[in-house]
């Protein structure tokens, strides 16, 4: 088999068998096949993309290229969540804990990577001590003893898909629909999940734009799981303002605690109440079989009765964190600048453009550009206002935390515009807009 | 500038300007952009093409990207020919002598590369002695002091085109029209005619199988050359079945000498008379400008006078060749093994695969399928009928010069069925199919 005849077959628009895409993953994983070969594959991807055999095979492939989790001896039936990432989405330290307390071991790996704020890692290690990178010994020994850990992945899960993302990212290669879908995916197979629920967000914050582009991606990635064995629901989410009141690190601890807490803002507290829901419901946990209304009615209950948040204490425990910094918020990093914005106007707040929020978040100092940036845990937005609040001129819509005046400044000149207004009531942005499950594949 | 960036907008059908394909031309030269990104451009230009200006943008890129041969201390107008390669192609060995008969000088480099049997440089090497590679130095020496140096191409020429093109090999990009053109065409410029005549194969022998297809890559390099201030013409000629009788390097210098003794075989001989005509109109030598037909005339009468192959003589000897060789054609490397294939049957001669003759001869040893391989220059074919020939059954229709039982075997096999026959009388292949000039762009 030779790589040439691969491209020339994927480049004239037929599909690759499942031992072609082997060769081609293998051969790539071990340095065989030299990065030319594997771009210019990719580009042929774009243009003819790849049907549901060869996108499942080619999850599969990547998934098996390194480690494949074995969650047996911890439980029969492991549970796992993926949301495509939006702004101010905390939705990860909120929901984890909320399934533990159901008795349901949570075993989660994340990833880093880039972004506006940090990922769900860079989050936790706002708090003083909270030890994210895990031998896989350690890792199982915290899921069992705590029943969740939440700890970074390691390189040996899925290691063709950090190779073939790499390259992706400097050949324009990102934007095409297999290839998000599978290397999204392979992760997940690799992570030993039985059962995942998938946040796909639609907006002007995330990747796809519209709830259409989210239901074709979802609908994606929600084949290949099924192909490759597993249980999978995909909820459509909304994620034209940010999720939440905070977008930055120590900001969303902060939230996600509180709404551990029962007091959280009534849409990441929904949101989180949904995501659990549709978990315990794969998990097979609770009345969840029978009715899943019954089942929100329980996990509403799990973060009201504070339940879910003493998981969230065992874990942050667990992994080494300062317990003092939850218990007491004050404690976590605080930035030197506090700025507000106020409404410029009375009248329906129409739009507030969770992007822009996203690009003064990372201007503050809140993600990361380039692999070299540092996180500032400290800084970040708060985003007081939803659209379709009536505001008088003057409220405070927005909180700019920032340790540095210039940054402070670029971030105030991002904002500009952000928030619209209309004289006429606006009705509220829904949360969800649909599911994609197994039914009709 | 980023490469990636220029990556994007190729791929969503964007043309590329001047200064981006500078650009990436002259990073990709040095070294500072690396090959996976060239790789996935290319790609994306195979899928969007580029347009007129980028075809010519891109090959004065390539051309510049090295040294520009200027001849203007030889001649005030350098002409030079380029033939896109077909099966026993001899026609470099006669028409550049040829041209050179009437005072024009000739300059001529030559690639060598892959091939069913061997470049021009190839063939000549048949001659003990004959030294290809030579400094600018020496080259220019003979081509002041004989009026003609037929030598290899320097590797400071078009340096681009040849990372490019040992790219394009591995990257399943070598089809596609602007890469191709551009890829010729950079040669050409960087080697410093003022006039060229392109010789375009259409036919089951080539790379282009149709004249239509032929006709499209002729338009796309004469522009080129028109927008680069070259004068340009491109003859369209017949490649189904093989140029002449000789298919193999020794057999075609053989080939070549008769015909310059003006008793070569009739298609080879006014293949040739034609080519050399145009470049004589283009060098505004004979009575060119205003009568072809005369020219035509003209170069036919010097084929016959003997007049060509004194100056072939003078070549090789110049180029250190020993001219007993060509003056006893006997004394040039002669196989081991002869091999005649008859007629299988009488009638008129419908079909002679070119390409078939072409497999066979690699299969001989006269061309190499990968850098390693070594050059047999005594092994070829013989083809000794032409489509539209009355045979009877068990006349001498090819024969096979082999040095190796093994490799004969295997030639036979490969020549199975190249001929076929019909009851009825079967018209003559014609020469050329047309031209290309300036005229209408």
């Amino acid at each position: 088999m030779r790589m040439i005849d691969l491209i020339e077959k994927k480049r004239d628009g037929q599909p690759l068998s499942n031992s072609e895409i082997r060769f081609f993953i293998n051969g790539f994983t071990t340095g065989d096949i030299p990065d030319y070969q594997v771009s210019a594959l990719l580009m042929a991807i774009y243009f003819q993309g790849m049907n549901r055999a060869e996108t499942v095979n080619l999850t599969l492939a990547m998934a098996e290229s390194g480690d494949m989790l074995d969650l047996s001896d911890i439980t029969d039936y492991a549970v796992d969540k993926h949301s495509s990432g939006g702004v101010g989405d905390k939705t990860s330290l909120i929901v984890l804990p909320l399934v533990a307390s159901f008795g349901v071991p949570i075993a989660k790996m994340s990833g880093r990577g880039l972004g506006f704020t940090g990922g769900t890692l860079d989050k936790l290690e706002s708090i003083s001590g909270y030890k994210a990178n895990l031998s896989e010994a350690e890792f199982r020994r915290i899921v069992r003893e705590t029943g969740i850990a939440l700890a970074g992945q390691s390189k040996s899960l899925a290691p063709a898909d950090g190779k073939i993302y790499a390259l992706r990212d400097v050949t324009a290669t990102v934007a095409s629909l297999p290839l998000i879908a599978s290397s999204i995916m392979s992760k997940k197979l690799a992570a030993g999940a039985g059962g995942i629920v998938l946040d796909v967000k639609a907006g002007r914050g995330s990747f796809m734009k519209t709830p259409d582009e989210a239901r074709t991606l979802a609908t994606a990635m929600v084949r290949i799981g099924l192909d490759a064995g597993r249980d999978m629901v995909a909820l459509l989410s909304d994620m034209n303002q940010p999720l939440g009141v905070a977008v930055g690190n120590a900001l969303e601890v902060a939230e996600a605690v509180m709404t551990l807490q029962g007091r959280g803002p009534d849409d990441i507290h929904e949101h989180c109440v949904e995501i659990a829901a549709h978990m315990l419901r794969l998990a097979g946990r609770g009345d969840v079989r029978t009715d899943l209304a019954e089942t929100r009615r329980e996990v509403d209950r799990a973060l009201r009765s504070g339940g879910a948040y003493e998981y969230f204490c065992r874990m942050v425990a667990a992994h080494g964190g300062d317990l003092r910094q939850v218990e007491d918020l004050s404690r976590l990093p605080q930035a030197r600048l506090r700025y507000s914005l106020p409404a410029r106007q009375a009248g329906s707040v129409a739009v507030i453009q969770a992007d822009k929020a996203a690009w003064a978040a990372l201007a503050l100092g809140a993600g990361k550009a380039t692999k070299a940036d540092v996180i500032d845990h400290a800084v970040g937005i708060e985003v007081h206002a939803n659209v379709g609040d009536e505001v008088a001129a003057g409220d405070r819509l927005m909180t700019v935390h920032a340790n540095d005046e210039g940054r402070l400044q670029a971030a105030l000149e991002l904002l500009t515009g952000a928030v619209q207004y209309s004289a006429q009531p606006v009705p509220r942005l829904p949360l969800f807009h649909g599911l994609v499950d197994g039914q009709e594949m």
